[in-house]
Order: structure tokens, then sequence, then C-alpha cells
């Protein structure tokens, strides 16, 4: 999805002030950002490039460089609010290619605008995101050899972070994709019946997110439809199959909506037939979890006190949940709509403040079954608030 | 997609088999593998988990390790061939948290092993995919600071390679996926109007694939479809926005069925009207240079004749064309359906061998509009086979 025109230069101005103040806080001078979620956040870049190496650079000041290989520049031009002199490229002979790796000419750049030193210490500190899919162990291996006077620090999460508290442009962005999360999970109850082909049911949702709405077209989202159904929804990231879907078993839809690249992900639990009395109760554990972690979340609440509601509401009837129950969520690109930043669980003191986003995920995996019933909601002085308005109860389908 | 079932034991044995004599070659005692395409090939492990670490372990003999975050374990049982104690876990603590890396309890379990040694020196090598996209800068890091005693050494594309040779039930997947992508294009041709919104047309195409055919589900592509129309098509990796179609542009479409993770890949050029005569012009280039790449891709010809054909082609109709035009395909996860070994372009000297697949992508990119017709292929005595039956021209829609 072309990504240009849903912002004004105001808004990247403000992303470049906040990206550059966790900078500062940091002690780092120069970032390599190659997550391409902060690639799009601080420049508007928008293709599906990033399975080649491709960065965006900021320095202490003015426009970020967008580096790329040289066939996305044009596509850095249709998408990006950068000016032409600062989209770079690297030759196609450094794609994919063992004996030339493309940060052999990154470094390069970097020295030339002394961002970076090849030869001499002191030149101050260049921060990349060592724990990002797209920094992998050669983009580091190959910087410090062609830059030994370099300082690099490890600035993994750091725009992340910067992208925390959403803007009111973009929570509109999240609530249009969480109108087409909710369009999505219509045609999931509309179309789920005993004898349909999983991939059948999957295609009908899928096709309805990237139609998305009359006014807003949707996008891919970064995570592909989780519908796992019976014992298979006792594993947490099965996709699909062709198998036809029978009476007498639960399955769980993890989907989202996405609008230019903004997501709204919600799970829903559809039964075909009658759901027996330990999947309801197990229904009355999720939502009642729901209600209790979406009371707590106000401002000056932590991340772990929300997690803690959850776990109570299991607690209290008769269920364990070890696992984390919750991540911030916004823009985003494959392989995970979430944030990566901080977690709902035990141990994250994290404070709320308004304007944040999460995935409410109080997922109940048994051996023999799953459900899940998830929420999207903004930390308002109220309380979390749901970004997409979808039934919660089981879709109980006859 | 749930992976098991489509290969028996023996060919599981035929790839640890190869991947040993890799690793042999290589010098190199235990193999961490990340690439989710490289588990997948090796143990037939599927789920969409690989947005966390997780890897398989090669050591010199016995069953492959597969080593997971402790909530996909229930999907290695479900789709993974090895028995139950080779699938390790590590703890949910672990998930995306800056100070507890999970790489800490790899190191645990590979000095456990006697594959890698914390303490002193002498123990082996043990490779890692230093240029994979799921193995981290934080990953090499980790290993290094847990297991100083052990010489690590860079595996990129050890795995990749021994997949450059399909088996036939490889092939006749890669043949199930070319029947989807197909018929893929048989919507597109169908659905395709002046007026439609691209994302509804794009809806409908993805739909057709994540259905399949009657026999054999779609799975989801590793790369989502690429659909820029008229001046967006002079940039590569433009996916889709919610434009109407208009009259006088050229639109491509590069997508691919996908089965059982196994892709082929296929673009097609739509035109609204009538194609003026420069892009006719393109059309006759491409296509002449398709019949002669396919006609050289015979056993024994490199990699480079056959990007040599394209060229020549190219330049003998007045087109220039610079960057690489095609690369091998098969078993894929996001963000990338091809296999990053060998290409087809200059100085790559690799000799085809009976059973490789790629990916010919003679794509003419001009600063006004861009032309995309590719095929998949199987080396064969006889030349480069398609792997899919689509009609190559130009569909030219009223």
């Amino acid at each position: 999805m072309t990504g240009t025109g849903l912002f004004d230069r105001g808004e990247y101005e403000a992303r470049l002030t906040r990206a550059r103040a966790a900078m500062a806080a940091a002690g780092i001078d120069a970032l390599v950002v190659t997550d391409p979620s902060n690639m799009h956040w601080l420049t508007g870049y928008d293709g599906w490039s990033f399975y080649v190496h491709q960065a965006a650079i900021l320095g202490p000041d003015g426009e970020p460089l967008l580096w790329l290989r040289t066939q996305d520049m044009a596509g850095a031009y249709q998408t990006a609010f950068v000016a032409r002199e600062n989209v770079l490229t690297y030759p196609e002979a450094h794609v994919q290619n063992p004996d030339a790796h493309p940060y052999e000419t990154l470094a390069t750049i970097l020295a030339e605008r002394g961002l970076a030193e090849h030869g001499r210490a002191g030149a101050g500190r260049l921060g990349v995101e060592m724990d990002n899919y797209y920094f992998s162990a050669a983009c580091l291996e190959t910087l410090r050899a062609a830059l030994p006077g370099t300082e690099i620090a490890d600035a993994t999460g750091l725009v992340n972070r910067a992208r925390l508290v959403k803007s009111p442009a973009e929570i509109a962005a999240m609530r249009t994709a969480g109108r087409i999360t909710a369009r999505m999970h219509d045609v999931l109850r509309e179309t789920a019946r005993a004898g349909i082909r999983k991939c059948d049911l999957v295609a009908e949702v899928a096709a309805a997110g990237i139609r998305g709405l009359p006014e807003a077209g949707g996008d891919y989202p970064a995570i592909v439809p989780i519908a796992p159904s019976g014992r298979e929804a006792s594993a947490s990231h099965i996709t699909w199959n062709d198998r036809p879907m029978v009476r007498g078993e639960a399955t769980y839809f993890e989907i989202s909506g996405c609008f230019r690249r903004y997501h709204c992900p919600a799970s829903r639990t559809l039964f075909l037939g009658s759901p027996p009395a330990e999947i309801r109760r197990g229904e009355e554990t999720v939502l009642a979890a729901i209600e209790d972690a979406l009371a707590t979340a106000r401002p000056g609440a932590t991340c772990e006190a929300v997690a803690e509601a959850v776990y109570a509401a299991f607690r209290a009837r008769g269920f364990e949940k070890g696992n984390r129950t919750g991540y911030p969520i916004g823009l985003s690109y494959p392989p995970d709509w979430g944030e990566r930043t901080v977690s709902l669980r035990p141990g994250d003191e994290t404070v709320l403040e308004e304007g944040m986003c999460f995935h409410l995920m109080p997922g109940l995996w048994t051996p023999d079954w799953g459900l899940a019933i998830t929420e999207s909601f903004e930390v308002t002085p109220a309380g979390g608030a749901p970004l997409a308005e979808i039934p919660r109860p089981i879709a109980v389908i006859d």
C-alpha cells in the first residue's frame, strides 16, 4: 500500500524529534534503522523490499537518509517524504551476493557523511538495531570490519519505543483498521459452517481484509490468519489447512485488518455445534479477564498491573496462565504486528500513557483445545477503549 | 498450513544426509539453522512462529533438534517428524525481553549436548546462518559471550544450497503450486476492468490463491501480490492501493500460488485499453528473452549463460538490463520466496543440474512504466520446463 498522504510533514517532524531525543538520551550520534516499520514511521517509505538489506539513517539533524537497493529508488520517490537527494542506493551486484555485502557500501556512506569513522576512534557512537530481523549478524560484522574506529551501540527498540504513544492521526488509522477487522469477523461468522474447507473460509476472510471498506481499502496484515481447530488449537501458531471444518470443534481465528500498514488485531472463537461446559467456562474466564484488564488500563497503571488483572481473573476461575498477555501494536511489517518493546507481563513496570495501544491477548491453551478472544485497545483516562467493535462471545454456529 | 504427510521419512533422511555432507565439506561439526525454510525442509516444522527466536540444530548424527518457544511445542508435535524428546523449548520470559535473550538458553543446550563448549577451545566449529533474517546480530553476540571456547563459522546458505536440486516429490508440490498460480491469473484476467479498485482486484486474486484447487488447498505465499500500475510500475516492490484502475495503464502482477509452503511465482502484465507501441515492443522483447533463456537452461549450462541469453535478447531489441534476472525457488517463508543462493546474473558460474528450479525474471522497468512477464521453470535435459501453464502475452482488457 502506498503510504503517502496519510500524515502531514509536521507529523514526520515530530517523529524525528522524538527519535532524536531518544538517541540523545542513549548517547547515540547516528542511528542505522533497519526495522521496516521504523523506516516507514520515520520517512513514509513503503514497499515489499525488506527481503534485501536496506536502512534509514538518522543523523543529528536534517532529513533521514534512505539507503536502498537501486531498484527500489523509484518506490522511495513515490512513498517517502524525504528529498530525492536523500535517497541513496547500492548497486544490484550486492543483492544476495555472498561475496559483496551491501553494508560495505553503507559503511562508506556513513564515513563520507561524517556519521562514522573508518580509521580513528572518537567519532561518536553509531546505534544499530542489534536484535531486529533485518539486522543480521553479517550486517554487524561488515560494519565492524569496515569501521574499526566507530563505537557501535545497541539501539534495539529505540525507535520502536518512540512509537509507543500514538498521535491522533495514527489512532484514526488504527480505528479504520479496526473497522476492517470487524468486517473480516462478520464474513467469518457468515461463512463458517460444518463441511467448508478451512482454506475456503480463510480465503473469504482474507479477501474481506484486502478489500477493506468502501472509503478505505485494506492492506496486507503483518501476520496471516492463525486459524487452528480442535486439538490443533492446542498450538499457538498453526495457520490453516484444507480439511473440512467439523461439528464439535472450537476454532479460533487470530486476524487483523490493516490500513496503510496500521493494524488492529482481534481474535475470536467459533464453535460448530454446542460448546461443552469446559469451553463455556473458558469463555467466561476470558471475557472476565478482558473486562478486568480494560478497566485497569488507565494512564498511570503499569503493564504488569494489566497482566495481573488477567491472571487474577484466570486464577479466580481455576485456570493458570503464565505467558505474556499483550504487547503494543501500530505500524508493522511481516513477520510481526507487535512493536516488540514492552509487554503486558509480570516484571514490566512500564507506566501506561494516554494514546498507547495494545493487543490484549488472554489466550487459553489446554492440551485438548484452545480459545482465543482478544481485544486491541487504546489507553484512555476511562480505561482501555477497544479499537474495534466485534461481539466477544464464542460464535456458535449450528 | 500443516506440513505433515507430503514427504515420507526417507525423504527427510536424504535431506539430512545432504545437509551433513555440506557440513563436512565446510568443516562444520554442528549447525544452528534459523532460516524457517531450512528448518521446515530438515524437520517438517511449520508455523507462523518465526517472529520469535527459534532454530533447528543439526549435530553429526541422529535426528535434528528443534528449539522453540514453549508455546510452539504443540505445533512442533503436530507438524515435525522428529521425536518429542527432540523438541526443546525456552521459557516464555525470554520472549521479546531485552534483558533475557533466548540464545542464552540455546548456548546451554549446545554445551550440554557436546555441540559447543562454554569454557575450552577445540570443541569443533559451530555453523550459524550469519546473513539470515532470523539470525540477528544479537544472536551472534549472545552465542559468542556464552560460548567463548567455540569457533563460530559462517554457514549462510549451506542448507539453502543443499535444497537447490528438488526431489520428484518437491517438483510435484511446485507443479501443484503452479496450478494454483495459474488459477490466480485466470481470476485476474476475469476480474480486472477499468474502475475496479486495485484492492478489490487483489482481494479476488489472493482469495483464489488461498482456496487453491479442489484437491489441494492453497497456503500463504512468502510475498504478497506486487501490483503496480502506470508510473507506479517504474518501482519494483509497490504492493497495491485502493485507487480505481484506469484505461491506458499497464499493471503488472507478481504473484505466486503456494502449496504446503512450495511456491511457483509468475508475473503477468495487464493493459486496460490498447497498449502503445513501445509497450508492445517491450512485450516482444521479454517474450523472446524467456524463450531464449528457457532454451539455454539445460543441465551443464551456467547461471550466467541463462542471464546472458536474457541480456542478449534485450540488447538485440534496444533495451538494457543490468539487474539479476532470476533466482532459485522452492519451500519458503516470508519475507522472500527466493532461496538466496545462486543468481541468474553475470559472474555466477554455478552449473545447472536437472531438478533445479528457478524464477526467471526478465522484468523491464523504464521511468514511465514497468512490464513483468516471468516464468518459474525446472531444469530438464530439454531445457527449462515451465512449472505453470499461463498465457504469456499482455492481457489486453477493453
